[in-house]
């Protein structure tokens, strides 16, 4: 008696749906005796059928009409790998409404279209898999929706964004100027021709907005979140962070505080303890540390993009795509459910508490100092430490403070009045202190 | 309309059956919404009814006879949560006969009788959980099993005894000798009365086989392993070790070459860079590295032991139960089956190289290096770095050797040779040193 066949489509076969073929035909006879089911590659959706690829693949199974998979009636499972959110979306809700499964990579539609998904896959019994639109390869989302399922999770940060690992990474160990490291990152493929979707913070947004959903069933916009990028980090802001210990890390930070219900979603560059393990993952990698109220603090990580990363967690979905069709629904789908309940509120901006790192490049001359410290106290933002040293144009100094423990409304109003001092002569650079042991 | 109830006993109600009680308890409510059932605790086996407990829990729940919480057929899911591996055994195999889930935290029992216990359930429709076995409240089990389903796993290692880790780390930090630390860590309740499961390295043997057998099918016996633990280790040798760019830990390593198809598993105090990230994971934490084919090497990092780290683990294996028994099986009882294929033999000695540390203590006179060092020759285990230094005994000296590449069958001739010379005056000291980058 031969197993049942599950046919499964790729729509998008660049870099990613070319490491799942690659992959899923090299692993097809493990996979297959394990999961009780045959793995047939049916048809993979192109954007141009003359180019040429690394992977063999049939002519007769290439299509250049990805929609074309999304409603063919003897393919069960989808892989939305396409990026982009318009063809996206429509392949996606297509294939939902025909009762499919929808494995996805794609961490922009789900950020932008997330409910409307979710809900198409519930009203038409689809269902939508994604483990590998945050972090790769590492399975950050089964150990939330599954593995961690006992917890409530005050607290989850990471670098989810490895080419800006990347660059800060080189930054630090070179002491070389942003602009140069990524020029680098381009030519090594590491950094994409239009850098802005990494290095300013979205794509991180894109998926701290996942990870916010799975823990507590909100869906927050990335226009409700404080974004900030790398692109105005120097080396000296490096230097500067290593002598006062730490490191500088571009987080998604997620925090939720149960006793107000307050969420608080945010991507911004950090100062992290030296000590902390995520404060020495480098180059590409990914690292997230989650705080369950159960378990305490636990982290992952590993590669965060990359064609074999990804296609690791493609595979993991098709797996468990493959165990649903099969046995019925398991627990993996439980996500499909948000763990958390979903009333509470976006945390307000004095309610979001931390220290700060403020570098200003001010004319060089006396009083200056005196002149933003009493900027700083009409606020209450009390400082914690000074660095003054030379600023990289004449007749300027640089002056960074760390503050004690503040808010972002407190430090708002701080920036606002210290910019518009005729002695500032810069936009000032605002980084976040994490103070996070682990 | 009701949901169906699940009626749960826990066999076992020390420190972490009345986490679980406790923490189900309070999570009761979001846990069955998840889920669409009840969890219903309905019954617990104590040792001694009469003994004052932290946790409030009705008398007529109590029991004192475990088995007729394995035999009750109004419990469906069974947490044996009691240790030790004789009645552990006897009511983890009446309840898989009976059809239940097992849920287990138990590594000795699986490593001793995993075969037995997985053919049981197999045979009997039982089912068998064990996530908090290894590592506590990380979701390991769940990421070998279906995360990282793709892959094959060229390399898993890490410390999976929180007790050792406790124990080197302040070793480390103090400069403190080992039975001046192990005083303190049994006062304060990290190491048992009797210390020797945890640190000559039984426990993360267990551990160990738990994971070798999920990634390779295969159930390797603590005596087909070298187990070596941290009882002979000095601050010396910490600081020799940071001398030479090292920090050491107590590690369980699992290696499978894949063209010879060679299993080797085995646990002893590793020398690892000290930039390795698992190098700087401290105290009572646990860390595992696991390098697959596909996704490349992922970290995964959290408290290994305790109520509630294990609570947590447990709680998820009785949602996948709930699950199970709710919607029919899921992806996540592929591990019932193991990941790999079974017919790899494990490794002979020859084939487990590595770079060594030897440290001797010798009669303080001249000509016992070049006496050494011809020995090492002799065997063709080729020195890398020499230390001598004062040893702690009268007219004695320490001599720490680092070699090149060897491998285990040389390093034991060596040894054994070094052993028998009149200037060697006591057991040499062997350390395996750990080149993991990641």
């Amino acid at each position: 008696m031969s197993n049942p066949v599950l046919n499964i489509g790729i729509c998008g076969f660049g870099t990613v749906g070319q490491g799942v073929w690659k992959h899923l035909s090299a692993n097809r006879a493990r996979l297959e005796s394990r999961l009780g089911v045959r793995l047939n590659l049916a048809r993979a959706a192109v954007r141009d059928l003359r180019r040429p690829r690394d992977v063999r693949i049939p002519g007769r199974l290439l299509t250049d009409d990805a929609l074309s998979i999304a409603r063919d009636p003897s393919i069960q499972i989808v892989c939305e790998l396409m990026g982009g959110t318009k063809a996206a979306r429509q392949v996606t809700l297509t294939a939902l409404r025909a009762g499919k499964v929808v494995v996805s990579a794609n961490k922009a539609l789900i950020c932008e279209h997330g409910a409307e998904i979710m809900a198409a896959a519930r009203r038409h019994g689809g269902h939508f898999f994604f483990e590998a639109s945050v972090a790769g390869g590492i399975p950050i989302i089964k150990a939330l929706r599954e593995g961690l399922v006992a917890n409530r999770f005050p607290r989850i940060y990471g670098i989810l964004n490895g080419t800006c690992n990347y660059i800060l990474t080189r930054m630090k160990e070179q002491n070389a100027p942003y602009a140069e490291v990524l020029a680098d990152a381009k030519r090594l493929g590491y950094a994409e021709a239009d850098e802005s979707l990494d290095v300013d913070g979205w794509d991180t947004a894109h998926k701290a907005a996942v990870l916010a959903w799975l823990a507590h069933g909100v869906w927050v916009r990335t226009d409700q979140m404080i974004v900030e990028g790398i692109s105005r980090l120097t080396p000296a802001d490096i230097r500067n962070a290593a002598t006062l210990g730490f490191g500088i890390k571009l987080l998604a930070v997620i925090t939720r505080d149960f006793r107000r219900d307050e969420l608080s979603v945010r991507v911004h560059p950090t100062l992290l303890p030296a000590g902390n393990v995520i404060a020495n993952v480098n180059g590409v990698f990914n690292a997230i540390s989650v705080s369950g109220d159960v378990v305490g603090t636990t982290l992952y990580s590993g590669r965060g993009a990359g064609r074999d990363a990804t296609a690791s967690a493609v595979i993991s979905d098709i797996a468990d795509a493959a165990s649903l069709l099969r046995h019925g629904k398991g627990a993996h789908l439980l996500g499909e459910e948000p763990v958390g309940p979903s009333r509470c509120r976006l945390a307000p901006p004095e309610s979001i508490r931390g220290r700060y790192y403020v570098r200003l490049t001010v004319k060089d001359q006396p009083g200056v100092l005196a002149r933003v410290a009493s900027e700083m106290a009409r606020h209450r933002v009390s400082i914690a430490t000074v660095i003054q040293g030379p600023a990289d144009r004449p007749r300027a100094a640089s002056l960074v403070l760390t503050t004690h423990e503040s808010d972002e409304r407190a430090i708002g109003h701080t920036l606002r009045r210290l910019r518009s001092l005729a002695t500032v002569l810069e936009e000032p650079v605002l980084l976040r202190i994490g103070d996070f042991a682990s």
